[in-house]
């Protein structure tokens, strides 16, 4: 089974969802500037991970089309407003949609993409709303969006300390990346008529995936190849004063001096390449790079052994495939 | 029946809902921000209408506090980021979002108050919602949103062009101003089970209620007194470049010199107070600030046409007062 392959093949159906729903339209630039994340690539990880819990489940898998969909919206949401909030010029290859468009089409193209999630789902069919009432299904997509918007937030708030501890640093991503594939993982099963222990265990691969995911890009961020990393550089994060979980791990167990410096450089904008370099070589001495790993295995772990309650099938070995994935995947 | 003091009792109730729902948590900075401007004040005309429409065609009025809530928190999440789009530095005697808690929480605050919209949503008892489905709720408030974001587009558009027609600035300020106004009324009446007719016409008295609000409101900009206007100055939309009524309808009807003066001024943030008042006089010249008072009294008449398929009652009378009020009002 070459996943990649597979991933690829399935996220072409909401590739092209998208295309078809995102039609354009008067005001033009609007749209455009609405489309142009969204349609950008992506890889559809969240309604990959809804359409196999439900087949996990034993459920049809284009019933989950819509709640994907919705997903894919509010994750590209996030992601048009995320880069404004972070200053980023450039998002898959392409330029932000702010630097592209300007910062009030971006604001409003964000919230025209929250506007499409609900609307999306507004026209579930009934029949895949059987077992999970419809009302329940927009709570929770609220609920996990208001998650996303807290850890955002403590995110923004988290710049300016360098007294972040581990714990607080988890909290803020399973608020902000693991909400929506936690929503991924149960809105799936549910769909798909699952037991109420296969509903909460797939809610809770899907957040171990969620945790995984932040944490490998992360990694990958200062242990990629600049050739493939593209218009980003090693160590951009670092450049932003992102608090990764390297960087928390660091700052609690590195040497006074080093901490100095750590400080002096993290997101400071003016830093040279090589200080850069040397603050991933800190991470190295602090052992926060084998820290983040050993993180990712025993989260894998995890993520695995919440699919014991799922039937043997080939959905099942796809979900065992991206636990995989997760960690060991390149840019 | 003194109507502003009637709206202002009728208002509480909404100021206390929105207080109570808008609960400050952790992360505090973020719920402040979110809290801000939704609890800052502001009139409360969406769900006022909403209610009134409902007890007009005879049903029960608290049935419609959720839509009247959800209207709320989509109107505010308009303001917050509209406020950026605009970079306006006071709202209703305050700072603006943006001003006070800086770009990044201004963001997402007015996000996550989009998603206090659905989430209110979610949580309408079954019985409202047995003439109306749910889902046409969902849909509708999307809907509404969507054309908001397109009104909003076409408003940043205009602001480069000196030739913007009086159908296309109708057409943005319909979809900008008029449609949580439409849904308010249409809301209002469907929940309380009127006619189809009676839904049709609350729907358009709402939406006309919409385009007098806005129309009034630039008028106000230019025509009230400074001690009044507080923070603002008189004029401050022709110093933002905002295209109203008066200011397409002068243009098309200027003399060329007047022309010359009207683009070297509008939008110009270096002109002068004694700029804006020239400005000013042109609009009197060319009879734009009288086109636009004839036109208010002719989208009254039209609006009050609206309420013959209700019955004579309370509600009814104050929908009849509340129509004028949108032209009467001052400040």
């Amino acid at each position: 089974m070459d996943l990649e392959n597979i991933l690829r093949e399935k996220a072409k159906i909401f590739d092209s969802a998208l295309n078809g729903n995102l039609t354009p339209r008067d005001p033009k630039i609007f749209y455009e500037a609405l489309r142009w994340i969204p349609l950008s690539g992506g890889k559809r990880l969240r309604p990959i991970i809804t359409m196999l819990s439900c087949e996990a489940v034993g459920g049809v898998p284009e019933t989950t089309i819509p709640l994907g969909i919705a997903l894919e919206y509010m994750h590209n949401s996030t992601l048009v407003h995320d880069d404004i909030v972070d200053r980023d010029k450039w998002r898959r290859g392409l330029q932000t949609t702010h630097e592209k468009f300007g910062l009030s089409l971006a604001i409003i193209a964000g919230d025209a993409l929250i506007g499409e999630t609900y609307r999306m789902l507004s026209y579930m069919a009934p029949p895949e709303m059987e077992s999970v009432t419809f009302k329940e299904i927009i709570r929770s997509i609220a609920d996990a969006a208001k998650k996303f918007y807290e850890g955002e937030a403590m995110d923004i708030e988290f710049a300016h300390r360098f007294d972040v501890s581990i714990p607080e640093y988890m909290v803020m991503v399973e608020k902000k990346t693991a909400q929506l594939y936690w929503l991924a993982g149960k809105g799936g099963a549910l769909i798909g008529k699952g037991t109420k222990k296969q509903v909460e265990n797939m809610a809770e691969y899907g957040k171990l995936f969620g945790l995984m995911f932040q944490i490998k890009d992360d990694l990958l961020n200062i242990l990629t190849d600049q050739a493939e990393l593209g218009k980003q550089k090693i160590g951009s994060d670092i450049l932003n004063g992102k608090r990764t979980l390297m960087v928390v791990h660091a700052l609690s167990n590195v040497s006074d001096e080093n901490k100095k410096k750590m400080i002096s450089i993290i997101g400071n904008e003016k830093a040279a390449q090589s200080d850069i370099m040397e603050i991933i070589d800190i991470f190295r001495e602090t052992g926060s790079i084998n820290y983040a790993q050993n993180n990712l295995k025993e989260l894998r772990r995890k993520a695995k052994l919440c699919l014991d309650v799922l039937e043997e099938s080939e959905s099942k070995e796809l979900l065992m495939a991206l636990a995989d994935y997760s960690i060991t995947r390149s840019y």
